[in-house]
């Protein structure tokens, strides 16, 4: 669905300032060099201002201070974020049915909460709880004693386990698995035996994770994910892992058993973290970069490489390691150097 | 299904020709070193002649010019693509059946063409045109407004979020995901807000791709995927990447948002790709490797390690770092013997 | 579910010795730091000697000579394993349910052993045979003439593709898929055609697969995964791969195309494997590292880096890497100490 709005209006909905034509009709979203004049954009610094002043969009969102001229403009702090804020206006989310399809098979004892969507072949387990206004989307199953709380959104094909826990407003996309079995084996006369998975998954309000990624449950006590984390698609939280508040956790990254991440931290894509590692608050692990089990980043760091190091020190190692060839160089010209001086010298005065 | 034909039948079906027993009856394909009398197999080069002669198999599909004596022989000028035709021949996919199962959920306005197969419990989400002779296997869910063009195979538990558009003889394997959300938030007084992804996705025709594996929807234009692409299982595409024509990726590849892969280019496995990066025409990259946020790799270039640079750059570079023990010690003893020289020429003579 | 036991009778289950208070009734299990009186609790050696000392566990499983003075004890050879018994006594798996549900869809000709379980929209095609008290989870899909052996669990949303062959107590975790095609293609004339996926998938007794993991079918013959081999969450098993019994493969590790991974082999997570690779028995390959195509890894070898080699030599180079800003140093003192020298010599005595 689409609507449409005036530039005056759209400021007013992100507390913003208007500048310039802002009774101009506003019903698109546009990056700068596609946007038309009946498109928002939105630029952060002066680093696109170029490109901002050659733009066609209709509205330009942009922090205070940069110079605009005779373009019409929405003045706010946080021109993303505004920009964010404007796009929901004008494509406001289909709105929700809140119908339980007739196929949806739902167990004893569950107890759903207002406003309960349920999709076609959905399965619900005994005893579980389903807050208000959470979607369930076709083909999810979810095991018995789940609780999931208000106004979550799980997308088609969702699983899961038997008693995860989950909170608020929480996002989970198609393909999604939360509570498998830990990866816990005891080798025993030559085979490996299940070392049974018997803690759980909580996961608090405002998270989301992306599509076919895996939570697995804990092996003695229970997989945790914070407050407000985001996680991409093919992700893989390991068992008994801790995750804090407001991360973000890029896709294809694995993250081994009972490692703990505290808040803040940022995790690009393709990153493995070893077992028992500890990354701590605000630390920004680099893209395919390999933290060793049982190792800390410390707070604050951004490291890269396997195994990880700060990264300058990454970067200069990386610099030096490229210039190998030409160290040989010299390394080989002051032998040969040496080696007539050695033989200059020997030779009888 | 299998059904058998004589070396001369086969031979005809690819347009090569027969030499030896040509009137040999061929029911199976193996390789060489299993083949039997009643398989064909196949080489490609002198490379692989030795096991070719000792090989028992019935009919050998091979280039022309090679010397197989005694053997029944297919001459094609691509062995491997007669094989491939071959193996279509003596095992046909088992015949389509153009029936809408009962239990499938078709919503609303969908169009459906002539002969489409919608298996049990799939569901079919309001508005969506599904063309002529496509499966959608079962338990796939298509949200509203997906338009599938004709001779597509969707293999059961698909999703295609709401939106998606997909040309004609495209394969989707089990479990994978288009169109979910993009991995973007904005971050506004200490928590992430979700970035509304309001793109959608565009695959074109003869695309497939495997198990499990998710491409996201654009954050405001679409995520593209060109024409006879192939895309292995578990792999990432991210919002609004664009993927030209005839393109392989390989495994477990993530590719993040906003990159660009011209045609041609082939990607190994567990590969990753920074946001805005472009790969140009022909471009290989090796299996592992990772292409920092905005660089290009060049047309035709093949690229390995992380950060990727050049092939032979990158083996030189490695090699180099395997012979450090050795310049070590050379330059261990050059700084002894210069120690020597110096504490030589500083006594008085 | 929950019960409780003595320690006497928790030693006698597990063939220990009980030393202390052995009439204590445990009824839970705990980490050693966390444990209460009524937890058992377990340690392996040594090394958590003064944590368990510390431990308020009611129970402690140990292996024999240990001194733990005052504390209560059931002495084991292998405490894990011990323990692994007394969780699985503690927290028995709820009863299995033998129930069809009215919703599966059963095709023709297909034969359920007994008390087999099928969940609710969960599909079988025809052909297909399932072992006496196998359970298929709701919405699992399985193709035409799968066979499945005796006391499998297949949770919800598997999917086995035509001709899969599995065998007994296999368990294969929500969203994994077997038996999709493997990525192979053939170039002519500027495109890629598909090169036909006839082999099929046979996996062994007690294999226990992850949580959205691929494993695809062979291109001419079978992939084969061995007796006993536990693999992880969002691993890829490419076509026609052979791995044999008892090993383990963590998650998001991807073993391409026609590799063999012989018995109890190790690898750890993010693992590449090039196709046709070797890994020896017993060899472990360390987190991230890469083996390149075609290349063996020796029996019983620990490798680590892309491209692998063997931990101690990569040990021993990155070490010298990461002096490589010292080195530089040396040889910048050793060049300017010669030119010095040199210069000396020149000048006339």
């Amino acid at each position: 669905m689409k609507t449409e709005k005036t530039v005056n209006d759209l400021a007013r909905l992100v507390g913003g300032e208007a500048e310039g034509t802002t009774t101009r009709i506003i019903s698109g979203v546009a990056p700068l060099e596609n946007a038309g004049e009946g498109d928002a954009s939105f630029l952060e610094s002066e680093r696109n201002l170029t490109q901002a002043i050659a733009s066609r969009a209709g509205c330009l969102v942009a922090p205070p201070g940069l110079d605009l001229p005779k373009k019409t403009v929405i003045r706010v702090r946080n021109p993303r974020y505004g920009f964010a804020q404007i796009i929901q206006v004008l494509f406001p989310p289909p709105p929700r049915r809140p119908e339980i399809h007739p196929t949806a098979q739902i167990g004893d004892n569950v107890t759903l909460g207002t406003e309960v969507a349920i999709g076609p072949y959905a399965v619900i387990g005994e005893g579980s709880r389903i807050g208000a206004r959470s979607s369930i989307g076709a083909g999810c199953v979810l095991g018995e004693k789940i609780v999931l709380g208000e106004d979550c959104l799980l997308y088609p094909r969702v699983t899961l386990y038997a008693g995860t826990r989950i909170g608020c407003r929480v996002i989970l996309h198609s393909g999604c698995v939360v509570g498998g079995d830990g990866f816990g084996y005891v080798m025993e006369a030559g085979q490996y035996h299940k070392f049974p998975q018997i803690g759980g998954v909580e996961i608090a309000d405002d998270v989301e994770i992306g599509s076919n990624s895996t939570v697995d449950r804990g092996a003695l006590e229970d997989t945790r994910i914070g407050r407000g984390t985001k996680i991409d698609n093919l992700v893989q939280v390991g068992h008994t892992v801790q995750i804090g508040a407001n991360c973000v956790v890029a896709s294809q990254t694995g993250i081994s058993g009972s490692s703990v991440i505290e808040d803040y931290v940022v995790i690009a894509g393709q990153v493995g973290l070893g077992d028992h590692a500890r990354v701590q608050k605000g630390a920004i692990l680099g893209g395919q970069c390999g933290i060793l089990p049982h190792k800390t980043v410390r707070a604050g760091q951004t490291v890269w490489g396997t195994p990880a190091r700060p990264l300058r020190e990454q970067l200069e190692q990386q610099a030096l390691v490229a210039r190998l060839p030409q160290l040989l160089q010299k390394l080989g010209a002051l032998r040969t150097r040496n080696s007539t001086e050695t033989a200059r010298k020997n030779r009888p005065d």
